[in-house]
């Protein structure tokens, strides 16, 4: 959900996720979506049950290796292309993909009211939200460096996890049980333990307007995960990859006026493509694939399961970093870790009794 | 419950609560125990949650002042006294206690067969064991710093937390729910997590000799603790002073052993009460009364009430010495507050979903 400068994330905190533009595709989504409708009771519930597994992991395993992937080219050496262009392109490849899924239900289902791409002005106004809310949160993100040191941002980011909860509750007016929060304080608490290291302490220091700007920058994106989860099942009917795909329209163009701003001369002097290499294609192509199973999920599930597999995400890639990079597992990762589990283990039971 | 050597014990670690032997005296306990009985129904529930409370909070507040008097005495110097005869010596005054006390309770009530103090060889043949798994436990500790240090000792101790939870559940019998399980387990978690520092990654490379004596401590002192409260417990008619009477005399012979054991050389060239102060005499009677609070909980609520007692004293103890002696605490330390607070908030949700 946070497009960090890929360059500002470092490690321990580079597990955690830094995100290009997360947008929403569901590309896999061939099927219409009351395929499940039709199905007996139990039998549909199984199918539910199996495609928000299918999605979540999906999910966890795209956050992981994005981190993967990152930590990589680090190791290959310095980022010299520009961040805005490679969003703007992850955007142009999920709205890619959004058309050539909508190409082949037509071409089995026909074009019906539901799957048509032509849209109302009242369906479409509400769609540039969620991308201008993300544009607002990077450009701020120059800012807040003012106040915070990159390891100290990556801390507070999750902030988030604490926002998506709250606003989740209230945008989407969805009750989480008492132990589901104590599960999500927990979740929040676990992930910032295992960042830590022993300069963690300096985020103390952040001045007063370093916490204001940071707790903005989690509403804002906490609010923008929140709106397309219900921009997504407002309209229950609708073909999700016409959804998606008025989504990205919007997430291409505010992308393209984050070039202009951030990085038109970089653009004009020395290309769209600067810099670009096999690693920068593996990461947009990563980044677009971790988008359609955010959208995945935002169809199947909710924002509180997203929040849960990129946090589990972050474990793994630290875990699976080990034997990548020879990376060491601090004790805070294993506590951290530890409260993380439980946090899941509560959020289940927390569902049952609730 | 762990005599930790004072001198052994630093910051931040230092908050977490060495002890002296602790013992079980019903010092204030002068009204016979059935007293509550007599009292109708919801009355005497109140009585009786009102009578938890205040031994917990007692216990509570000793152990953080017991933790603030040992920095304190750090800060005036060092120590030269034998722990071992403090220890003998906070064994003989809550014995002294136990017999004031009972003389009070025979004067108003006259000598019954509950408050007695002569026993049976089969009541008494149980009391030596507590005394003699401490004694083992303190042996041992010697050895164990030959694979740990000083901290990660500290963290280690933590894993008394889990111990204590798994031997109240097979000895006892008494079940604790799903939730407070969960929330036992994030208690031993968040201790620790408040008590990280930059170096106490360390504690990874503990060989394995120190993790297997470190769990085997752990389970003496978990053993010690939920056999006290079986002792206590299964007599419940019997006078609660005669029991503390019988459980601190084997005490004092414990601690007797352990001083030919340990400092025979120091006290007979030295002399007994060498290198006592006016804070040692402060600690002793701390640790008396500690002792009084320890067996008043273990009376009225059990041991996993003792251990979320002296775990919350910990956190106390650090925010207090922030005011006294200006410690800074660490994001760490905030992280792991977080996380006892929530599972004290759990186990409380448990109780009440059993």
């Amino acid at each position: 959900m946070d497009p960090t400068p890929l360059h500002l994330v470092m490690w321990p905190i580079e597990a955690k996720i830094p995100r290009f533009w997360r947008g929403h595709c569901a590309f896999f989504q061939g099927a219409p979506s009351n395929t499940v409708g039709i199905l007996g009771g139990s039998s549909a519930d199984l199918s539910m049950w199996k495609r928000k597994s299918i999605v979540t992991l999906s999910l966890t395993f795209l956050t992981s290796s994005q981190a993967i992937l990152i930590v990589w080219s680090k190791r290959a050496g310095k980022y010299e292309y520009s961040v805005t262009t490679a969003n703007f392109l992850v955007e142009t490849l999920k709205c890619a993909l959004s058309v050539a899924a909508l190409i082949r239900i037509w071409g089995n289902e026909g074009v019906t009211e539901d799957n048509r791409l032509s849209t109302t002005l009242d369906e479409v106004s509400v769609y540039p939200i969620p991308a201008a809310l993300y544009l607002i949160k990077n450009l701020l993100q120059y800012y807040i460096f003012a106040y915070v040191d990159a390891p100290g941002y990556q801390i507070l980011k999750n902030l988030n996890i604490i926002s998506t909860g709250v606003l989740y509750r209230i945008i989407l007016k969805k009750k989480l049980s008492e132990i589901q929060w104590a599960a999500f304080v927990l979740l929040c608490v676990g992930c910032t333990t295992a960042q830590l290291n022993p300069s963690s302490d300096h985020v103390l220091q952040t001045p007063f307007q370093g916490w204001v700007m940071a707790i903005v920058m989690a509403l804002l994106s906490g609010f923008a995960g929140v709106y397309t989860e219900a921009i997504i099942k407002k309209r229950p009917s609708r073909n999700i990859n016409v959804q998606n795909f008025w989504l990205y329209v919007f997430g291409m163009v505010f992308n393209a006026i984050a070039i202009l701003v951030q990085d038109f001369d970089a653009v004009v002097n020395k290309g769209f493509f600067h810099g670009y290499s096999f690693i920068t294609i593996l990461m947009i192509l990563n980044h677009a694939l971790s988008g359609i199973a955010v959208s995945m999920v935002m169809k199947y599930a909710d924002n509180i399961v997203k929040v849960y597999a990129t946090s589990v995400a972050m474990l793994l890639t630290a875990v699976v970093s080990v034997f990548l990079f020879g990376f060491h597992l601090s004790l805070a990762f294993f506590l951290g870790s530890t409260v993380v589990s439980v946090s899941v283990y509560l959020h289940s039971i927390g569902k049952l009794q609730r």
